[in-house]
């Protein structure tokens, strides 16, 4: 298989699109799996065989290029063994187990550490088809909103790889707020302030005290981080300055 | 603003786009908020003014109806104390914090929970420029492989709503496997398919104990649902009969 982008895919999962109508949809589709590191992508029956021109393909035909196409299903899953439908319906009667993406994400990730499987999405007007869906082992499901479940192809497919990409202890990752400047630079900045504000007519002699108290609790509660100090002292200075240099005018 | 599927979103996130040049995206972004329960859509400055019109939108045009266009991007981002980019690129100088999607949804979870956010995707074609990130807190990426990181624009809209949909309880559901056959209803299989590979002539006299354990440890290993057992029984049964009634023609 040509891969222009040395890719070598260590994940043995198979994308199944059948009966796709919208070539557009199709160009997407080998985007998602070129953004996600994947290249097996099978087509069941497309409804229009220019569909490797798709232009929604960027920097993604090589995948369209060597898809293979299939006249029916069973062929294009010869090779797997676990196969998992999508369904963006939870009310008719399926007769599999259906689990939302988050836990078919897991399973799926155990089984492709060993094994290849197949993800199958049936066409953008219909689904699949309850015969495709005898050849499912089970189904997932994207937690989409009942009122509106239905996706379009070339997102329900990126939302499925992204899931199995995604990294559960990337989600542990916490926010790491910059480094809080320490009480002698906060003070630095409160008495730069204050000179300013004084020399402004800012603050009055009579009330000078509890302004004091003021902008110091003002500046503390900035939170600024301990690299800004210097940028914002360095201005303080430049404006202080100014007002010196007008006041000599 | 009109909502005729009934929906009150209670998640304060206004999705904005910045330049964006194909109707197809944004109805296909459009598509996406309906799936995951959000209608607040906001465009700054949009290539076609026509957007309203995006075929892709599929049940989605309630919130084109509703989207709000802006000249530039500070007035789309007036009401929001968050403001996250995204970003597809991690090599050049961002002068900002940039977290992965998993790590990214759970800090939008927090701050959404009490204050409305932006997140803010740039045109398909250059992404947010550095003008565009400076109203920005933080910055996103999305888990895509180095090589090919860029993503279509609907469906990078879609991944980042569905990281925000996603529960993590869900993932930690485990399979759950149909129960297995007791021993005693094995056993019947186990007589059922003996009797029936006997009269066939599989099974023949001198090897038949043998047989009978090779025949006990292959239907085990079936592991077969308990329900579907008197299913299997059945089959055996005719089949049965079919061949004793074939003997006496």
């Amino acid at each position: 298989m040509p891969d222009p982008l040395g890719i070598t895919p260590d994940v043995p999962l198979r994308v199944v699109l059948v009966s796709p109508r919208n070539p557009l949809n199709i160009g997407a589709v080998a985007r998602a799996m070129s953004n996600f590191g994947l290249t097996d992508l099978r087509l069941v029956n497309p409804y229009d065989v220019a569909f490797r021109e798709a232009r929604s393909a960027v920097r993604a035909h090589y995948i369209l290029g060597s898809a293979e196409v299939f006249d029916s299903i069973s062929p294009a899953l010869a090779d797997c063994s676990l196969v998992v439908g999508t369904t963006a319906v939870g009310h008719r009667d399926l007769h599999l187990p259906l689990y939302r993406l988050e836990a078919a994400g897991e399973l799926l990730h155990q089984h492709l550490s060993s094994s290849p499987a197949a993800l199958v999405f049936g066409s953008e007007k219909f689904g699949l088809s309850n015969d495709d869906m005898s050849h499912c082992h089970w189904l997932l499901r994207i937690p989409t909103r009942a009122e509106h479940g239905s996706m379009n192809l070339g997102q329900a497919v990126a939302i499925c790889l992204y899931e199995l990409r995604r990294n559960a202890e990337a989600a542990r990752t916490r926010f790491d707020p910059p480094e809080v400047a320490v009480a002698e630079d906060t003070e630095l900045i409160t008495s730069a302030l204050l000179d300013l504000l004084t020399r402004s007519g800012y603050v009055n002699e009579r009330t000078s005290k509890s302004t004091e108290l003021k902008i110091r609790r003002l500046v503390r509660r900035l939170r600024m981080p301990a690299s800004d100090v210097e940028t914002w002292r360095g201005m303080l200075r430049q404006i202080l300055w100014k007002v010196k240099h007008q006041q000599q005018d």
